[in-house]
């Protein structure tokens, strides 16, 4: 097991360094770092070859492979990220309010980075790089814990990344790979309570369900989403059509896509047959409730069971509602807090659905696929929260940081 | 073992009940909880009686018996602050921003409740009214799990508050009490995932590892400070006098109190005689570091272990340094992240300790005793924060609540 305390003294002597430095010096170094990445291209893709090859002898499924591979084209990609990086406004420094007491005290509130930020991530070569990014504009320093498939490939984008700063006299521990990837160090980097101000899981369920389980350090949990569809009874049925079809099939495998579909009774037996043909563009399989079925037989039957499931493939569950509040119920009650639409030309029961549904983003007659960082404005994304705590939604740079009180006073004591 | 999830979800039942509630109806419900408290005084002071009886069987000290104990006049302290959380401005239902995106998708962030919160705290019966109040203006329904001695107390209160709320034909669920103390409940409770949003702690340092340590929901860590008077070369001597004095001595048993003084080696002299003599006034024990103690040779010698502790007594260790960086390394090693103060007359020495001390209030000539949610104009406070994440330093209303996004759209599907 590695020693993560010196991993994590590292990370917080450097993030002391960082925390005070100022923009155009940042920019040096994610322009050092993206350059080394850039010109070291072949270096990197031979890693990643390691990691395909011994991914393909172990036999990784096909989409688990394509999220490992690297090319020259996505090396690109990931260098333009960082540029992009670049150009966003930093948000470090800024005091966001500040205030006279009667006492005389002034208090302000400063933005300030949260220090040192773990991720744990899969075997996705990609997110290395974006997250050494974004954290480092936020004058973070990071300690990555990636997938052991794609240790190859992070270690030469890391060590890339490292040069990058050295040339420029940057700490190069702003940046620092977990290379032991057993059980026992991934444990022991939840638990560095002292180091890790906080640790982000970006993957399936499976992974954040083990972080949140075995850390003590806080954790921002991301990820799954069971997101739904309501359609009123006032909706507009073709907008309605697209919105399903949108937000079931554009992409299959991803948190913001539509897993469940709530339709009102009497939008039924007008909406559904329809949605049959469309959906069968894409052979998506409908799991239907007993009445959705009695309108279309060859729906598939749903269990309990389906409600709650994020299927992440070409699959939706279906069941008829009597009312707005019978779908608000339903929603809250098996959703993970992402993402929920209606599609109504009700006043009152968009306001309601808004009002009342429990989730990180809700829509009026829009799809659920919207729930990105970078449709929402923000220029970048570490991930989304489905969490109320500190970050909800799509968090971009503002997330990583935190604030704390600056106050000038004159000699005040307490009476 | 009480059945957790029965109470979670009836809190949950209730959250979604208040989360929408406006604010005079809130206020309705707290001036009825109040009215109730303050009306059934006699009953509440017997369960005291009782309570104080099995503690003083048990031995309990005298500072903790104090804690424990309501009078008439305490409990009309509590209505008191119950009639002024019903003044604060109520922050729920604010839409923070809204922008219209290139695709005509309005995007607003909108304040809300975070749902579900869980206080775990000491035999302070005080509490019990306090946290209740504030997440209830909030539109959080609460979950409290106050210590096995003041239970008899805790169940008068919220017994009392739970009638107030029937009374106005608000959800009694908006407050239920743990009245299973075992610790397998506690535990349980720790790990409510689903439905508890987040767990606060209020209490000492032991209380607080624990539910760090346990906890699988989300946590705001509070409290413990350790905190650091700097007295820089250049610092008005008298000034730093009564900031030491006020900051060690105002009240010791709290966590903005001072616990250990750095001092510039070229004030030393100056200073650490005037210390002694001032702080004698109060029998305070000056724990100090081989060069203090050759400046006042009746200081106490100093061990590794003092650096680190939060004596909560009549106790200050101190130390000797060459420069504001060494005092800011110090400090930043050995602190809490609570609250710190420079002493000064140097701008330079002032911005660097300002921008460099990594804690949630840092100070330029004021004590630390100013960190407060009262003193800081909050009006309130659920705790003072002493992690990164959500919310850092003194915790007023904002901090019990998240956000959501609201979504406007006209059928806009992602391309």
């Amino acid at each position: 097991m590695m020693d993560l305390k010196e991993i994590g003294q590292r990370a917080k002597d450097a993030s002391y360094i960082l925390g005070t430095m100022d923009s155009q010096r940042k920019n040096e170094g994610l322009r050092a770092a993206a350059s080394e990445l850039s010109g070291r291209r072949e270096e990197i893709l031979r890693a990643n070859e390691e990691d395909l090859r011994l991914a393909r002898e172990k036999g990784m499924a096909q989409g688990l492979l394509d999220r490992l591979l690297l090319t020259p084209e996505r090396i690109e990609g990931i260098v333009t990220g960082m540029a992009q990086v670049i150009d966003l406004e930093d948000p470090i420094g800024q005091v966001l309010s500040m205030k006279k007491r009667p006492n005389g005290l002034l208090i302000g509130q400063k933005r300030v980075p949260l220090g040192v930020v773990g991720i744990i991530y899969e075997a996705r070569p990609n997110v290395t790089a974006d997250a050494f990014a974004l954290c480092f504009k936020t004058g973070n320093a990071v300690i990555l814990r990636g997938g052991s498939d794609a240790i190859n490939s992070n270690r030469a984008m890391v060590s890339c990344i490292r040069d990058g700063l050295k040339k420029c006299g940057i700490p190069e521990d702003s940046v620092q790979l977990i290379t032991d990837t057993s059980r026992e160090t991934a444990t022991g980097f939840m638990r560095l309570n002292g180091y890790l101000d906080v640790l982000i899981p970006r993957g399936g369920a499976g992974l954040i369900r083990s972080v949140v389980e075995n850390s003590t350090v806080p954790v921002i949990e991301t990820g799954t989403g069971n997101c739904h569809v309501y359609v009123d009874e006032s909706a507009d049925l073709d907008m309605a059509l697209d919105i399903v079809f949108n937000a079931k099939t554009q992409r299959i495998g991803v948190c913001n896509a539509c897993e469940s579909l709530l339709v009102h009774r009497d939008a039924a037996e007008r909406f559904l047959p329809r949605l049959k043909e469309k959906l069968e563009e894409k052979q998506v399989e409908i799991r239907g409730d007993e009445a959705s079925r009695a309108v279309v037989p060859e729906f598939a039957a749903a269990s309990e069971e389906d409600w709650g499931k994020e299927y992440l493939d070409y699959i939706l569950s279906c069941k008829i509602v009597d009312s707005v509040d019978e779908a608000i119920r339903h929603i809250n009650r098996y959703n993970t807090g992402h993402s929920e639409t209606i599609v109504t030309e009700s006043y009152e029961n968009a306001q309601r659905f808004l009002d009342q549904v429990d989730a990180a983003a809700v829509y009026v007659n829009a799809s659920t696929r919207f729930t990105d960082g970078f449709e929402f404005g923000f220029g970048a994304e570490i991930g989304i929260s489905t969490q109320k705590l500190h970050a909800r939604g799509p968090m971009g740079l503002l997330a990583l940081t935190s604030t704390k009180y600056i106050i000038y006073g004159n000699g005040q004591i307490r009476k």
